[in-house]
């Protein structure tokens, strides 16, 4: 279904100057790490960050720059480098149904990968010569961060409000969604109207993004998804669903209490949970939230100039919806 | 005798303000991280690296710009991120006499801790609105994970060439001084033959700072380094003093066999080995090469005009491998 993604097809030529930029990265590193950094650069999943990033670009020039190539490359980059902490964190032997370094390297060769991917990343942004696109980088980092340590530690808190929701995903995905989206408008020179309007979108399109993955944890098929289904609850973390599974449960305590009981998010009772939830109407209420971000994402787009990037946005915005079904 | 440092004398009205830019940050941090981060950027240390770009500034301005204050907010930031995660994958539980992050809190929150001060750095940086300054930010970044790296990858590679350990040292040390100076001298306003003396004065020093480090890990008083000697060798980092004790020695193999014996690095052997550089002349061998790069440090700012600045950076120098004694 993938490769139906306009975006990927309008964007493909530029795409692919990321990807070279990219392994380049990789090659240059020191020697027994370049395998190592390839492989993970090559196991790359949908590029959909510098995507977005290419395709708000095409509203105001016809082939990317280099800058723009290097803000793709910056965006991507920073994506895998929080990736990689995650699995090191999570204890993830495999994603994407390929090996993470954290499963072949010892903790330390993992954290300095992640931080060595980090640099590359600011040396990429860097690149842009743009001191606002700097700035926008560095302060998503700090966001994603922040994020990152606010969901650790809230970790098996059942009933934090639902409210808390929507700055966590904000910051694990929204955040770099729409800086993505704004770097580019400001490299393309876009007025400041299409500017705010690009980060919108770019916004309401990654709350949608992570509201879906949060729905397809719950719903997904455990072949496809390559782990088990409700792997968020089982670690603690609250999502979407769960809040409208407790918000509309007759007896949340009682919900909780099951949960409580272990701790080790392993048992047959979080099992049990995982499938109260999948069964439930929250899974429909949430889907609704998602459904909305879309559609405010797409009204984004108006503000901007019809054409076949506003086309093929349209449609990735689409998409980020459809691909659970 | 660090308060006899002529350098942080004539800075210290600057520092301040670098010591409140960083504690801003530690409370605008999320909540329950405000309290971790405030200790950590209180135990401080000698707060020689923003002192170092003060003080390089001091050549060009009176009083330090805002953005020089960000530029020394960012250099010692990005240090505490460094040791944020060398303590996490060295397991330490102490540094500089305070409990560190990584023994009160689990793997994850520590990595995402030395993630969020490398955010911030970034943040400093940016606010430097220079966009050299912020490449050479990056560029500094990158070279330091791959120097920790390469160290990771050649620990316990006991018939490593001597000339391994000059970019080893760079890296982890050397380069963030340079870059302290050359960023200092580029938002100073220098002309390039001056930017080029900071530049050599800040490798230079940290060169020599390093060597002296690693001789403190040999010679050192236990009570005062507040660790057992000669850990670093227990730890398979091979430092000058065993380079030199190596090359002098009648029987390298023989040592070399006697620390195979022990891969953990804590038995008799190791502590016996340790015991043989320290009587030996590897010492005085290593003394003088820091003495070296001192002299040319010294040689450097004499490219620069005289006055307080020179004179403080000068004594700066000396107080580098002066300070074992």
């Amino acid at each position: 279904m993938i490769s139906e993604l306009a975006i990927l097809d309008l964007v493909r030529e530029d795409l692919d100057r990321v990807e070279q930029k990219m392994r380049t990265m990789g090659e240059s590193a020191y020697g027994p790490l370049a395998e190592a950094f390839l492989r993970l650069l090559g196991s790359g999943g949908k590029r959909l960050r510098p995507a977005l990033a290419l395709g708000t670009f095409g509203f105001f020039v016809d082939r990317a720059s280099e800058k723009a190539v290097a803000l793709a490359a910056a965006v991507e980059t920073l994506h895998n480098a929080t990736l990689v902490h995650d699995d090191l964190i999570d204890g993830a032997p495999v994603r994407r149904g390929n090996i993470t370094l954290n499963a072949i390297w010892n903790r330390g060769a993992t954290v300095l990968a992640g931080d060595y991917l980090f640099a590359r990343a600011a040396g990429f942004a860097a690149e842009t010569e743009n001191i606002r696109v700097v700035q926008l980088f560095a302060d998503t980092l700090r966001i994603i961060c922040e994020g990152e340590l606010r969901q650790l530690f809230s970790t098996r808190q059942w009933s934090q409000p639902k409210e808390s929701y929507y700055p966590r995903i904000f910051a694990k995905t929204a955040s770099l969604f729409a800086s993505a989206t704004r770097s580019a408008a400001i490299l393309g020179g876009a007025s400041s109207e299409q500017e705010d309007a690009l980060y919108e979108y770019g916004y309401h399109l990654g709350m949608a993004f992570q509201i879906v993955d949060d729905i397809l944890d719950y719903s997904g098929d455990e072949t496809v998804l390559g782990k088990p289904v409700g792997g968020d609850l089982r670690q603690g973390i609250i999502t979407l669903p769960f809040f409208h599974f407790l918000q509309t449960s007759p007896d949340p305590q009682g919900i909780i209490a099951m949960l409580e009981r272990e701790p080790d998010g392993n048992g047959d009772g979080v099992g049990e949970v995982v499938a109260l939830v999948r069964a439930s109407d929250a899974m429909a209420l949430t889907f609704q939230e998602a459904s909305d971000f879309t559609e405010q994402a797409k009204a984004d787009l108006e503000r901007l100039p019809a054409g076949p990037y506003q086309d093929a946005l349209r449609q990735l915005a689409d998409f980020g919806i459809t691909r659970h079904l």
